[in-house]
């Protein structure tokens, strides 16, 4: 099997994030902040490295402006409907995932309403353009950082001076780009960003992480149990307990440490130049098949490892399922649950094929892929 | 060490949850509903089966009826915060945790209101006090299944009849419950069911669900990517899609399916049956250590498998402390998230300390708490 398909989850993982979640769950009993015997104890100090690591690689001060949750969707959530009320406006991409515009969409039953910037054909975004969006009651920015359709990555320098000129808080959605492009959220002086823990960040899935910097106070999704302050009936105010009801995912969070402790040190400019070097070699391998059509930016620039591509007069689904079935290779089809950044491209309602390698994918692997690409064309296209 | 914290979160677990889990994040890549390829596909029937176990076990008929997610908690605030809107009431009692609690006051900023229908002194509801506490605008009934202070089990039938009587929706919090006492959705005609996978469902941590009875139609919590309908920028209306935005915990939930098919092969009954056994042994053995105070229901009735107790003149912390350093003894001393269920005991703010045998816990065991605690009780007490 030939596993291209990291933008959905990566695979595989370095081999010691399943063994560092093996050896939680079967060597350590208790629950972190629950319990002060040595198992709780342990479980505690799980959460704090890992909110560290995490710290460490987006260049967080405080560790404990890190909360977890179950997956980007989640912090997106919980900002989008935690940070904005009534009256407010809020301006966002063309290149967003649905886990940034259904929730949106559901905000205008609350009286929020958005507009949504268009990108080029290669789903870039005219700073001018979210400059023009911007209304007097404009409160929140979202930016999704690298196109999980496309690659395409923003400018985000840009945009934040855009943001910070108007007042307006900014959430990243760094999905498809936490682990693989640097992120520095004190030098861009971000506000909150959003990531899953499985995908660039090579953890286990049900984990995931959201930034909030602290200047910032946002309503909390839930309210539970923190295993601190019991006696207090309202939610403790401290972070990152104000965040986090509820047990912890302990177990899939070491895998996370793992995961992270991983890319940190093998470097994140050091994984981003290995996928650029394979993306040029897919990109352009695929260009000198007769009738591939490829979308987005190409791969000289900086940009994400997702490249989305379909065969002329040939259904993608149809496609997909022949790589699949005849070559082994595991791809997406279809919208990519993101189908306004199709519109952007051109390839809505019908989708494209995207290939998404990761950090373990070979230069070998993707000669056989474009072989298995020129045998489909050949025979069905 | 021997472990007494099942009830914050339950160790060991069965060795096949922690094997399933490990198979699933090194042998499957894929993620579930996302991308048609075989990883895809086996990560999607990962998710059915384990509904299927979940609905076996508590007896409901459409495995579509639940929801995944990353805790107890979480489905909790599901349906506080979506199933009642401004204006009404909510009845629920006093042995309640804090995820209960804390939604219910978070929901006064909304209009919402609650009563607290106070248990005796060990934590039983009368149901004629329940009955007094509906208003003509009570909407909600939240019944605390087994208690994580006392394991005190509400009379669930009288309560539900009253319920019915009254036209109020049900939402049991089977927290403590759920794998270790039987459960049926269909017979008690409940609307909502709450439970963690990490606790008696012997799961990974990060896993849980939530039953909807698809009679009933509420808000979902957050929005986002379902993998379905991708091009429709609302939330697919479709169950469990409209519950479940973002990744799902697919490799906890792989364990989570292995510790519900331990369970379901052992049987509610047995395991049940095995904890009475070694509360019986724990209750009576501590009842006749002097200075001994026992708290909540004794052991002869139908209850849960949690012992509250503690010795006159004694520190819970340094008492607890004692049990951990001195015999390897892990429990959970405090307020347990519960301050009221502490309140209805008269332990309140000092709290308890909290044994909770699990299903793999020795008379041989036991046999060495008591003993521990007696000489912890002749040197400190």
């Amino acid at each position: 099997m030939i596993y291209l398909d990291n933008a959905a989850t990566s695979f595989p993982k370095p081999s010691i994030v399943a063994e560092a979640v093996y050896k939680q769950m079967t060597e350590v009993g208790g629950n972190a902040g629950r319990s002060s015997h040595q198992g709780g104890l342990q479980s505690g100090r799980i959460l704090y490295e890992t909110r560290c690591a995490i710290a460490e690689l987006i260049n967080c001060k405080d560790p404990l402006e890190i909360s977890f949750t179950l997956n980007a969707t989640e912090g997106l959530n919980t900002v989008i409907q935690g940070s904005i009320s009534a009256g407010d406006h809020v301006v966002t991409t063309s290149m967003e995932h649905n886990s940034v515009l259904r929730p949106l969409v559901e905000m205008e039953s609350r009286q929020v309403t958005h507009s949504i910037v268009w990108g080029d054909r290669e789903g870039q975004i005219n700073p001018l353009d979210m400059k023009k969006a911007i209304q007097p009651n404009t409160r929140l920015m979202i930016i999704n950082h690298c196109s999980n359709v496309t690659g395409t990555v923003q400018p985000l320098g840009e945009l934040m001076k855009i943001a910070r000129e108007h007042n307006l808080l900014v959430l990243l959605d760094a999905s498809q780009s936490c682990g693989s492009l640097p992120i520095d959220v004190e030098a861009l002086q971000i506000d909150f960003l959003a990531a899953p823990g499985h995908k660039a960040l090579l953890g286990p899935q049900g984990t995931g992480f959201l930034y909030i910097n602290k200047k910032n106070k946002i309503k909390a999704l839930k309210q539970g149990g923190t295993g601190s302050r019991s006696e207090d009936l309202h939610q403790p105010k401290t972070i990152p307990d104000y965040y986090e009801s509820g047990t912890q995912n302990i177990h899939g969070l070491a895998g996370l440490k793992a995961g992270i402790l991983f890319v940190l040190e093998n470097g994140v400019d050091h994984i981003h130049a290995h996928e650029k070097k394979i993306m040029t070699q897919l990109w352009e391998g695929l260009s000198v098949i007769q009738g591939i059509q490829l979308f987005g930016p190409p791969p000289d620039g900086c940009r994400g490892s997702v490249i989305s591509f379909r065969g002329k007069n040939l259904d993608v689904n149809q496609m997909n399922y022949a790589l699949d079935i005849t070559c082994g290779i595991s791809a997406r089809a279809g919208l990519h649950c993101a189908p306004l950044a199709h519109q952007t491209m051109g390839t809505y309602p019908e989708g494209t094929i995207r290939f998404s390698p990761g950090p373990f994918t070979t230069p070998e692997e993707i000669h056989l892929v474009l072989a298995g690409v020129n045998d489909i064309m050949k025979e069905l296209g």
